[in-house]
């Protein structure tokens, strides 16, 4: 069920029954000569969408948070971030919103690495607020990165044994290709693996990593690679999911 | 031309001839017994994505702003908002990355009449940082309502002379309904055209109008209609945005 | 009954009986070549106070809030402007403090259309702490223009049928000079009839505006037309303000 | 000259062999059962006023930041105040604002002991940006107390030996009553001399001072006092303004 | 007692007796050509962990807060500072920690004088959240300079009747030599005392205070004077924080 | 070398040849029945103090970061923390204060695994600024915890195979046991080893996490073993920094 294309009145009466919700949550950014500017959002957007084709009413999706924290990718044109305290706020705001609503289980499917810091930030600017005044929270948060649902990384070191790297791996590339074969592009690699150092500011990034590649070889992706690991983890993300909700906060 | 599904050496070499970008802006919030709780954000993504299949060389489009300001719906289940103060800082920070690529003219096409004051503080608050200094903008921005669009009010009118009402209307119903057909639901309204009056805190919003709506009767929306909006204000959004990219900063 | 001018036990004795107040805003920049820098916070300021000598027993007002969102003006010496960020995080604290006491509404009478978004983005920054908790808030906003006031509008039209525009208009002259008029000023305008156009950061204002108006004539001005604006303005306010004040919250 | 009764012009030239001014700053906040709400803004704006109709071409003065530090004061009705970081944001905005134009020398005539550790503290804000980044400031701020201007304590310790307290003290609420004799209010003070004590929040405060007052007697005021104190600060400041404008930065 | 080398659970048994704790605070400046930059959290820290190690059960000594408003000394290498917004915001965090565990007398011992109208403002910003919400704090808040601690001052002055001035004093530096005698180093001070004067960005402090000494003569600090004033001000600082921590609030 | 035991012309001198600095950084917070409150502070203070002493020209160590993120604590007494956007801000002045002075290289030594997502979101928000503005960074920054330098963590699993666990671990605590053997505290840990689970607001983490520890045995830690981790530290640190010294920016 896509939160965005109900009414009011149809998630009244869900949250009867179920007050967990997915939102999937990712980075507008360069991804490398090949990939989509929307890699990182997509990705977990077309897997929890797909969770919630398969699994109704066990999977509720907000609307996608498309802009993250991507401050080193400025230097490619396209990119577009919020800073961390502005991405901070955003996240405290939708977590307060649902919230009021009754929802307890709020699980944000993430699609960019370089939001984990900030999200696990924001959630702790969250619960300050309840620590503060010795309050327990009425919601837990959750973070999993999409590749980290279970089975994910290991399928895509199967498909990928080598060039996965960290920055327009070919795994994210074959999810976006399955979703949008008529955006699949191509482009001569060089180096075919791309090279790996630190994450700096957006020059530095550009002059070290100059087609913004991080350690990949997108080239190895397919649509269907692709079809394998959404279907990977959309399973995987259903069952996630409904753990967490059965999960029961301590007396 | 969609931003997300295009690669930054693409946007690159777009930026050698265009410097223009349409922002689709809105808000997830409660439209009635009837309405998708994604209509505001909707209706301009829509409009934006047709305008730019028709025109794909002069429209540009960014990824949804799709969370905007609607604090008084928050007693509605699936409203989500930003406090004026977070969304703010969110617009400066996607203007100011756009603006770092060479963006010299950000369309924002909205969807939602509770933005409208956030929007236009938003661009006061990036301007104020020039103005301290003393120092040209290197872009100009460009709040459209898209019901502000040549025609559109015009063709709303006629398709509903009555209850168009300011909330859950007719006219936005419709175009939601010509996009995603499979979502079009069906309420008895009650009254038919619902009350107005003013806009407090959440608690006071939904006391005064139980159902959500103010001043509407979203039972005239057809996907019909719809089509004729999203035609009308899809070829209205090609000239003002081209307009746009033709002003003349003064000397 | 002005609130400056009053003991704290004598706002004790009235909050008893009545519980509204009237704040004056306004913005401290350029009007022309011959407009005075203070005009926007006089303007309200002066029929407030007026309303208060004809109505003391309705009408208390607060403190003139002096300085607004006037960044577009800042080319233009002896401009003072708060940006949105704090001049919301301002009117959010003078709210607070007045509702901290017991009123119950609060009625903004502004003479700055450049202020508009910023208070109703205050408005909502402050009604979404009660929206997120769902608690009613304890008191009620409310924003006017003073030209908005019943029959103002209409009074200016018949008083300056050309020539008015919306920057330096000869009716907010007007009412200056019948309130201080040692200051009343002549200049040579050229053209007589200001241009017109978009609002962007302080230079690219001045540059299209070169002496400061926008789209008006303030030659026609005089202090009898502005004693009748005032006269007429002061009772709509009185009038207004007392409806307001009978304003039932819904249940 | 009354930087708001002025037009853009005015100020324009003034700069050219000027660029010096006061802001008058204070507080809207409880003074005892006789001292008026307004007496910690009335008083540095009486003063400064008075300067500039002695020496106009020496004392350029803003319009008056009427609101304080004040939250001490919020358990009695007719207190508004800033928190200190919005105090402190406003006080950068208006000094960007006056930097912007030029003012070298921003002067700021504190009417309340609550403000100053706020204004300190909004200086070194300001500052902070210049100093982070290794840059010479273009302007240099100043704070004085009125009652600190050369002569005015000690004529304050002549008029009223005993009974001067620190919080509706007779010597400020002489001022009042020299320039507004309409307002003047009397009271059976009990005990004659207000207790004194720490300053903590709103409640504690109205627990210790139960009429406001702290350490003062004002009953001791009158008009005439307040004429003489007003004289001769007013004449102290035009000397004190001078220094200040004539200071060389070092090399 | 010192709060970091105790353990959770006998600061919770300790909290059934005793609900005091003093925080040392200074900053980390320069100290002209022989003080330590550490000089202003050091002196705190010392003289209030021999106050604890003389009476470990009144005085609770929590870790060192060392880093505060030093804008003006950042032209020195070495200087490290929070700006005033920083400032406050961390010290509000200590306080509702503080205060979350029972500690109802919270005294800041302060070794600099920069910091204390940012220390006041932090007071005030926390205090303002319980009388906007006309609430009793849980806690009363302290701020006392070291050297204002009963006989301190008396002290140094017969110990440094010329040269105390007022940065890099002797005294503060004797207090290290004391605690820190391996660090003693020489200079040839020119002049010997150093001038005074206006404290403004850093390096309009640097361009007017060459070798960072403010109106000091630095060369009479020893080990010994250092040695009798942490004596005079610890026996003092216990005195001081008992009556703290008997004093009642009123009803 | 102590940045806070060195004076500003130490500083300045080294500067010309050496432009790295250590700040160690870490929290204050419960570690169990016998941890101290001051462990995650004191061990990379305590390892970055003995990587100075034995490589006093390559090791120069800022004042600590003693007050991190420990929201999740602070059900347990003497626990002090900073919320996300606090830290944040704070890490951010640091940094630009040191930048200001020219260090290039500028190294976190952490101690608390809760501060590693906010110190990354610091760096983040740090280098947001020169992206934004397309310019180079003048400094690199770096995270690391104690136990990721070289060699420790493969130390500390042969110290203790097993109840290692996350928090109040044997390894810190044989640290704090190995520098303050004063503070040694012993206690009838049940069950030995601390269960574990996730980290959510402070009062769910007392209610799943009743001593404090997660997953550890702290009865293992002994000063011999804490001497043998900090030995085994300080050298890989002292490795560590020189190669980040090294290190070049690409061009």
């Amino acid at each position: 069920m896509l939160l965005a294309l109900s009414t009011w009145s149809e998630i009244e009466e869900r949250l009867k029954s179920s007050t967990s919700v997915v939102v999937p949550i990712g980075s507008n950014e360069q991804h490398g000569p090949t990939g989509l500017l929307g890699t990182d959002w997509l990705c977990p957007e077309i897997i929890a969408h797909e969770a919630s084709k398969r699994a109704s009413d066990k999977v509720l999706v907000a609307p996608t948070f498309n802009i993250g924290m991507a401050q080193h990718h400025l230097a490619f044109p396209g990119t577009i971030f919020l800073r961390p305290s502005t991405f901070i706020a955003a996240i405290g705001d939708w977590v307060r919103s649902l919230g009021a609503h009754g929802f307890t289980r709020i699980y944000f499917l993430n699609g960019h690495g370089g939001n984990v810091a900030s999200i696990e930030a924001a959630f702790s600017e969250i619960y300050a607020d309840y620590s503060f005044r010795q309050q327990r929270a009425p919601f837990a948060l959750k973070l999993k990165n999409w590749w980290d649902l279970a089975g994910v990384n290991a399928l895509a070191n199967r498909q990928f044994p080598t060039g996965h790297g960290s920055h327009a791996t070919p795994s994210e590339i074959a999810v976006t290709q399955w979703a949008y074969p008529e955006t699949i592009k191509t482009a001569a690699y060089s180096p075919p693996i791309a090279p790996t150092g630190p994450i700096r500011e957006a020059l530095d990034f550009r002059a070290r990593y100059a087609d913004g590649r991080m350690g990949s070889d997108p080239a190895q992706a397919t649509p269907e690679k692709g079809g394998e690991l959404v279907s990977m983890a959309a399973n995987a993300l259903i069952e996630d999911l409904a753990a967490f909700a059965a999960e029961r906060a301590p007396a």
